[in-house]
């Protein structure tokens, strides 16, 4: 039987751990010349957000802000940082988390929730999507 | 000094290392629901590579090819699979290549080199670029 119809859509963002926020902007910015916004902090993410934007789409240097930091597990394992998940979008995330939930792929949460910027988000579990830690974002 | 003028493009391409080749593919198109080329062996790049498009720029699933394949090490030590590298389209390849080496990032070969999309490019060292491998491509 043929799942909730939902359409994925265009990749919103690789996001990149960063230890060392200052120098991953220079580095983006300075070194390789492109366009990069201020520091956002988002307390609530528990990260501090980079934008560096691509042209067609766009990158997010996160760094840990606060003491319970989604990304601080991981900045533990890689120290230099890395490449941390990507973001694609969807247009109906709520058929999309039903479908995927039929289809036996985990979540890191029940359902979506509200993501960094400010649309409903659901991440995917790693060890069902190849090892990579995949986002899905209401478009 | 100001280095010579280049700039910076789009995201081309994210690259996935995959173990399992068709297991990706059916993840991707079955289960994403993402449009996902067949598989493109590039023997004299030491991969198969399958293509999912996201519109605004593409995924790159790359499988092990032969007996030197550059992600052999890669797989080793993250048996799932994972994310391997990113790759931005710059205007003029030879003088982001001078530009960077006098800026003291290193790269993985002396110069540019024929790329898997038979453009040229260069791979910058990770060490240099925040735990990212940051593969640059002539537009």
């Amino acid at each position: 039987m043929a799942g909730p119809v939902w359409n994925l859509g265009r990749l919103n963002h690789v996001a990149i751990a960063v230890p060392d926020l200052e120098k991953a902007i220079a580095f983006y910015k300075n070194v390789l010349g492109a366009q990069v916004s201020d520091v956002v902090p988002l307390p609530e993410h528990g990260v501090s957000v980079v934008f560096v934007n691509l042209g067609n789409t766009k990158m997010e240097l996160l760094h840990p802000l606060g003491s319970n930091s989604p990304i601080a597990g991981f900045l533990k394992k890689n120290e230099a940082g890395g490449m941390h998940h990507i973001c694609i979008e969807v247009d109906d995330i709520n058929k999309a988390v039903m479908d995927l939930k039929s289809k036996k792929i985990r979540s890191l949460s029940e359902g979506a929730k509200i993501g960094a910027h400010g649309k409903p988000v659901i991440f995917l579990h790693p060890k069902d999507c190849g090892g990579v830690l995949v986002e899905l974002e209401q478009a």
